[in-house]
């Protein structure tokens, strides 16, 4: 990874859902590069947030129990930041259908009152908003570009569009240095793995290292993985490079599997362990998106980020990490 | 215009924002067609909403003062209705971007709200939605087919874009019977006319009949118009035409013309009078969309609607209805 240190040494960050599992990484990178990290996390028991994700930072940073609901809380947080990487959100497709006021109420009412107060409070800051992959829905060809149209098949889609749009008007209307990374499926050390609310292969970990078979929905689909790590780093080079500003890259993985290939890939590193192959649930069928993975060349291009972490490698550190730390999150 | 009674007669229709421009001029044909109508409206002085709009038809419908932010009170308004007209909405660009919370609150939560109360309590409700041209932002190309990318320039875009996925969302996920239709700019009588927050026209409107020069900003934007009559009919087709389910259609306008010939078609027809042309002010010519005027091939083709009242006509009906009603809309 590049030495942080000449962007960020000193420099006052705000990480919103920074006890979640891409917060937190990167939390620990910036503590690494001198920053003073501040962390903002709702710690909601169904949400991606962990103390634990920060036991080995605790001491350096500041982190505060707030959920970005909390509209009046908000000018207090961003006052004085020079940095704001806005992943704070919800990200379960299922629970949007059931609970889609609270989605609607986090991942697009709350980014437009983060975005206002910084507007008011701290224009000069510079904002990295965590979008998805979701908003594009089934893709009509792949790979995925950003210029795709976007045509969510849930409430959750709906909702970031929305909280990505947000964070570009406010560059072209106000001025404002934000910019927004279209994320894919991400794995690594600090993921969610007591159910699937943020990616399936948390409860593919969980269950083979417990022994247990664990599930394949479907199995044919097609998907890209980003290391945390990868992910990490695209956040910072968004942050700092001044091509960003305005701008939505996707982010994508160093290679194209079927979930069946993944899970034959998982079993094989673990050493032990077996899967069964069940039918996507119909209801779920109906909010699935399909074969997805994206197109990373804008960013590659413009920012020269580029997906470094191969996913045999990239499951083998995830598998390390909770093959120590499961009981931390289950 | 067809005759409605066969599918109105003695059906419960609600209309949100029906004391409204185009609200209220459905109830009026609904009310001929024997339905029984309930209105919605805030009232709020800012939006479009005004008692004299029902006047003529005040002791056959019901009137409800009521936000359709407050969620709690939906639940009675839908149950029991065949028919709810969605129209209830803030309408001004501007305000959406000195008020970004409202316009959310409005456009965006509320809509989901009403959706929700639906689904639980009457989930055989049909459902029309007034989406708007707004959220295609700068065309590509013209004329604009609902095909073509959405990229709201304002908040209001990004609101609407939200509003109007919810309602074609809960008919794919939830089979209701919903569909929507993105108007462009509307004219007729009971438009807004006190300020341009509904449509600049309504201003040139006043202005005119008061004897005073009417502003054109720009001049050279291409725009087509609809006449009222033609809107409420395809609101009409919308709701009951089979086809229309989970579908968004465009509503447009018999011509296309420059805001220059709007205005010189304006001053012929009343007789007398001016306008002075202006540029476009710096702040505001961030969120205008240039040249727009829609295809509207897909409702034409699907439900055989077109816009019956030439430009003309529209325009001189309007002025004749402000010639007698003006002080009631000041």
């Amino acid at each position: 990874m590049t030495s942080w240190n000449k962007y960020f040494k000193s420099k006052r960050v705000l990480i919103t859902g920074g006890l979640g599992f891409i917060g937190s990484n990167l939390a620990r990178v910036l503590v690494e590069a001198g920053a003073k990290v501040t962390i903002l996390d709702s710690l909601i028991p169904q949400y991606g947030g962990s103390l634990h994700n920060i036991s080995k930072i605790k001491k350096q940073i500041k982190v505060y129990r707030a959920d970005i609901r909390e509209d009046h809380k908000l000018p207090r947080f961003v006052r004085g930041q020079d940095y704001l990487f806005n992943l704070a959100g919800q990200t379960s497709h299922w629970d949007s259908m059931t609970d889609p006021a609270a989605d609607l109420d986090i991942n697009c009412r709350a980014q437009l009152s983060i975005l206002e107060a910084c507007r008011k409070h701290n224009p000069k800051i510079r904002i990295v908003f965590a979008s998805t992959r979701q908003i594009y829905g089934r893709p009509d060809h792949l790979p995925v570009k950003e210029t795709h149209p976007l045509r969510p098949v849930d409430i959750n889609g709906i909702n970031k569009v929305a909280g990505e749009s947000f964070h570009l008007l406010y560059a072209k209307i106000h001025g404002m240095n934000t910019c927004a990374l279209r994320l894919t499926n991400t794995i690594g050390p600090g993921m969610r793995i007591k159910d699937a609310r943020q990616t399936f292969v948390g409860v593919w970990i969980r269950d083979i290292l417990k022994g247990k078979r664990f599930e394949v929905w479907g199995g044919d689909q097609k998907r890209d993985f980003t290391y945390v790590d990868d992910a990490v780093e695209a956040f910072l080079l968004a942050a700092t490079h001044p091509e960003a500003r305005g701008v939505v890259y996707n982010l994508g993985g160093p290679a194209v599997v079927t979930l069946r290939e993944l899970a034959d890939a998982l079993v094989e590193l673990n050493g032990s362990g077996g899967y069964q192959v069940r039918q996507f649930p119909k209801e779920r069928a109906k909010i699935d998106i399909g074969d997805y993975y994206a197109d990373y060349n804008l960013i590659k291009r413009k920012l020269g980020w580029r997906p470094k972490t191969n996913l045999k490698s990239a499951l083998k550190q995830t598998l390390e990490y909770y093959r120590t730390e499961l009981n931390h999150y289950m």
